[in-house]
């Protein structure tokens, strides 16, 4: 018995989330259909995050274990024949047995994306969050900068989320135009329920000049999700990768 | 009576390209229906380019004419409206009575995506061609020289086409890595049935080693459809923009 490792990169349009559905295909579904074609057992998959209906992944994590003799490496291509053009597990090696996708020390990274023009392309509408109104990137960017560092971000948090503790600490968070898109980069230990869509809504509320890039600090400490901005459409956002540290020796690319 | 000239942009995977088809739904259908909605008058589309199916647009241009009071600049946002979200016009605004879009000096720009790397990224599937052997960018790059300037192009032309003149100018073509996408940039005075996709198949030919970049001047000069590479698929190429000179007063952007 080996525990595997998955790379998983999905369009989430045609998805409901990551996560199974009663009445709604979710990727997990798919994902463990195709492993149980490839390797005739029952399987049972851990992901990393258990991305919203309609977000997309570069790089989510799954792990499952397996006592097939296909090596590691390989599994990736085998799976892919069985999935749908909208899944592709990018790599796959085995790990730990102890190694638990969830409980191990992490760093993830997302993007929002947002088109920012007059009238929008329709070859960006699948990935990107259309806002005719001009942002102002600057105001964006020093609203961004409040965000990094250890906050309780209770105020950024989907109301009735159940967790322990809603302090999160965010590594990075950067605001970059690239044409007509705006892209909103941050890199942090973990994120609450709709953490990354309330964080974007919130700059886009700053980019329209509704609030001012000073008050993050007051929305921070308020602890109250009706202070922040609304919480952006799903399909602007994209989970990049997740890094673990104890995973460093392990190839990655 | 005025004419009207409109900046079309379009998703081209749902749709049997441009021109209006017998059993499948083109993107002149579609938009004739909108404004015949809007206008309530019988109109008459005369476009730019009849791109193939399954072919992107952000800047296909059609024209025509309305005794509409609706201001020519409103008439994108009122379109729109009663259009998919797979097709937007992007602007609109009068041109001369005697402007026809096909029978006018014009320089054209299309761009070609291929997606270069071991294995796809599901949000890449839909505008780019996927090609997993890794491509020699700086060979494709001396390739492309070659098909700068004024040449016959029958070997890049789709055999069975019905034209004239072979000969096309091309004015610039240039092969660009952002990261792992290949971006084939290439503007000119018009391009025959099939033209830019041939060309960039014949350059991903050139990426591969298969055929060396000085063969470009032979396999032009053969005028022989079987010399050059194959045509690359659809839906990696878009209809960047075309530039009509007559009309370089006229508001563009």
């Amino acid at each position: 018995m080996k525990r595997i490792l998955l790379v998983v990169a999905y369009d989430g349009t045609n998805y409901h989330g990551w996560q199974f559905q009663d009445n709604a295909i979710a990727v997990e579904q798919v994902l463990t259909e195709a492993c149980k074609d490839l390797f005739q057992e029952e399987i049972v998959l851990i992901g990393a995050s258990r991305t919203d209906t309609g977000v997309h992944a570069m790089g989510n994590v799954a792990v499952f274990d397996t006592d097939t003799r296909i090596p590691a490496e390989k599994i990736c291509y085998a799976l892919n024949q069985r999935l749908p053009e909208d899944i592709r597990i990018q790599r796959s090696f085995e790990v730990p047995d102890s190694f638990h996708p969830r409980y191990t020390k992490t760093e993830k990274i997302y993007e929002y994306t947002i088109e920012n023009k007059k009238i929008c392309l329709p070859t960006n509408r699948l990935y990107s969050y259309f806002v005719y109104q001009q942002l102002d990137i600057e105001a964006m960017q020093r609203a961004a900068a409040y965000f990094v560092g250890e906050h309780d971000f209770q105020s950024f948090c989907a109301a009735g989320s159940q967790v322990k503790s809603t302090v999160r600490s965010i590594y990075s968070m950067e605001v970059e135009e690239m044409g007509d898109l705006v892209k909103i980069r941050v890199r942090g230990n973990g994120f609450l329920y709709n953490m990354v869509r309330i964080l974007a809504g919130t700059l886009i509320e700053v980019g329209k000049g509704r609030i001012k890039p000073g008050h993050m600090n007051e929305i921070i400490k308020s602890k109250d999700r009706s202070q922040a901005g609304p919480t952006a459409p799903a399909h602007g956002l994209s989970l990049i990768e997740i890094k673990y540290e104890e995973l460093s020796e392990l190839p990655n690319g």
